[in-house]
């Protein structure tokens, strides 16, 4: 019997089915240092331990993106190493903060799938859900993804697509016990711009661009246990070229967005997000963010922000689709999320 | 006088000769972080500290390879400075697992020397040993080395070549102090394969193949504080190639392994090994292996397995050596270890 | 409003004036481990707690430079984002060691301004402290730089310079408590020579080279927090080339001055410093030392030692300026600073 895993084919999904992911992983100081060298992180409550317990917290937890990026990690053996696309994001939320010392793993649910007309491959939908050492849920999201058949000859299942909100509604986010901005300190954290001074509408160019290098994006790629050989392998495409995991975009985009959106602390939510067109060794990043929405929350001196945020490569600045409602071809990413700001 | 150290040459050792290897090492988090960087290494005992806990540790240690590559980048100024070649190790065991706020060093016993026939090399056997805080020995190897002559007009020594059996019998391994698989977690370990699965003979392909870059393989060879001037000066060699690290395709392979044989969790025994060809930046890595043995121990639940792990950048799967009996150009290592196993 | 930080322009200093830069920063094991890797970093009061603990320390501090470079890269977004040219360093004190733990801000005086006499651009003098989270100051020095104006038209300010003395004192080097270096493991350091064995004027050759790759420098410049784009982005100059942080190569050349410089451990005075040339990836760097000065502290068995540490990348050892009296083209960096040895 061959014993190395070849991932799970369209046909091997049920809705309703089960999967807990393997290797579970204790993360450290290490991993929110090499986070800093990765990306150009700068959110203060995620660099100092001093900064976050002013803001209610016991300590700096590790970034949101990279606990996204743990538990994403864990599923790609059996969510999506068979994957043609990753087609999108919904419903994401954060609900615990990961600090040094925890051990998260992940589950997914399939709630979904749906077989493609030409009968060779699927969508499918799973509800992946993060966990600590305690049981905890940290983290909550669906993601879908077209998955290749095995056996042509399968017969489709039933369709189900599940229904997916667009927005996390402002008012399901969760706010870290304990979090209080009523005395934040904007010179540490860098910017004077609070929740006030934004305005539904408002577009910020984040200026900075940061080429990208091989060693960087599969180091990172790497350190979450993401073993999609795309990544990795450079005789796996006929180009020759590995293409970058889409976390690592996103990871980028939004330590560049700092710049202008410094205050924009935690991310507690995930609406959406499509990563427009893949993104290469080489490649120089740039973002803009656009503000989508505004609301309050029951927690002291903290207001939410729902931001789009763009990455792209080539093009201008504030740019995304063209006249046929296509992405440009030099938009890598489109990340529509929820993120925590002082009033 | 000249400050900078030259290393030694042939006729410095001696058989009886005892080495206290230079700078101590703490190691962390941080360590283990860059680790799973570096290598896509998924075996969960060494990822989770609640896996390991579940296994009778008191948390995860520090990745096998890890610390075996801290004892031994230790002995380069001192073993292999001047060396032509690193020729074989033999007789290593595992000792006690390294966590965490350990503390290591190394030491080295010459214990055997023979002059080449030409006059102008000779090798050099050493057993090393790497030491903790506690000055409990952690870990235990030979290894030889071919070294230069200073002054070729030097008499040869006596020569004394040390008995090395090829395989460290299974009874003399190891196993860590209240080690037990009793209760394992194959879901969570990734793979269902117990030591009862493997047959010897049996060959798995590990499928992956990661490509190398230069900032990867310096980032770990000075992680390991080894100085070899070949690994980080492009000027070194004629042809401008930086050769990479024996070590750094052992974790590379040892890593790649995971598929097929996550469960081989911890490494007790190194029988012998052969870095059969040069490796470069650009090169894609990839893995197979053989079953070459199996035994029983007294620790709950543990087998162990002899394995042979052969990395490759070019040529066929399974293929090692061609009608001339050696290496085929495309194999770039040849090793034989023992792991412990789930009954 | 634009909510990008675009940096101070000249006119946007004045004498007296105190900036409190943001980011505080929370250190661990991970920065550690990561200096280990992005530097052939040997010297064992950094790399061992329990050589540090024997030396009269509680346990291996962050090394010095690593402590710079967090302390340097939060003043580049109020300093440096418009700077020209980073001119020179000056009386420079390391006041306290930093430990995984803590938390480090910075704040900077300016002392000084000057136009130019082209009207486009001034010289900014500034003192930089780094702050820990007890609020003692761990490093102090002085800095200059040149920064553009925004507004040609903006009046110049009255001319001030400091008087910057070209060394520190010896007797105002500040040795950290309870260091003692009476039972100095000399084998465990990697070197016999002490402070007795180094004169004046004697001049050390480093012998080894380390070639730099573009993900080695972005990933420490990133560490560090130092968002300057010319670091980061491959489009900002014509050529396509990323000037390099001139922080990444003065930790190379120190880390290359292990290998004869091995009890050198701690750096507690910064004389001065240079970026004579730029350096770019594929550079391969070699360092050479000219022992300067000799002193004697109060603390059991530590002596002080001045160094002028050249790190170069063409040419020839122990070259430094032409007969214009200008930097040679190969030189890098020719940096002044004090260091603590066994007497």
């Amino acid at each position: 019997m061959a014993k190395t895993n070849t991932g799970r084919f369209f046909e091997d999904y049920s809705v309703g089915q089960v999967i807990d992911h393997a290797v579970p992983r204790t993360v450290s100081g290490g991993e929110r240092a090499l986070y800093h060298a990765l990306y150009p992180a700068r959110h203060a409550l995620y660099s100092s331990d001093e900064f976050a317990r002013g803001c209610g917290l016991p300590a700096s937890p590790l970034d949101d993106l990279a606990a996204f990026h743990v538990v994403f990690g864990k599923t790609v053996p059996d969510v999506s190493l068979n994957a043609v696309a990753n087609l999108g994001y919904a419903q994401g939320r954060w609900l615990k903060p990961v600090y040094p010392g925890d051990t998260l793993r992940s589950t997914s649910e399939v709630i979904g799938v749906k077989q493609n007309s030409n009968g060779k491959s699927g969508v499918v939908y799973v509800r992946t859900r993060g966990w600590n050492q305690r049981d905890e849920v940290v983290l909550d999201y669906v993601r879908w993804v077209m998955v290749r058949k095995r056996d042509l000859d399968a017969p489709a299942p039933e369709t189900v697509i599940p229904e997916l909100p667009k927005v996390v509604d402002a008012g399901d986010l969760v706010i870290p016990e304990g979090l209080d901005f009523s005395n934040y300190d904007f010179t540490l954290a860098g910017e004077p711009h609070r929740w006030g001074d934004y305005e539904i509408g408002e577009k910020i160019d984040h200026v900075d661009g940061v080429t990208i290098e091989e060693a960087e994006h599969m180091m990172a790629t790497r350190l979450w246990q993401n073993t999609a050989k795309v990544h990795f392998d450079a005789t796996n495409r006929e180009d020759g070229k590995r293409l970058i995991y889409g976390g690592h975009v996103i990871s980028m985009a939004r330590a560049l967005s700092f710049n202008g959106l410094a205050n924009a602390q935690m991310i507690v939510g995930l609406n959406g997000g499509a990563h427009a067109n893949p993104c290469f060794s080489g490649d120089t990043v740039r973002a803009w963010t656009e503000v989508l929405d505004k609301a309050e929350t029951a927690a002291p001196g903290v207001g939410v922000v729902r931001l789009r945020l763009v990455a792209y490569k080539s093009g201008n600045v504030f740019e995304l689709k063209g006249e046929d409602g296509k992405y440009l071809p030099g938009v890598l990413l489109d990340l529509d999320y929820w993120a925590l700001m002082p009033i």
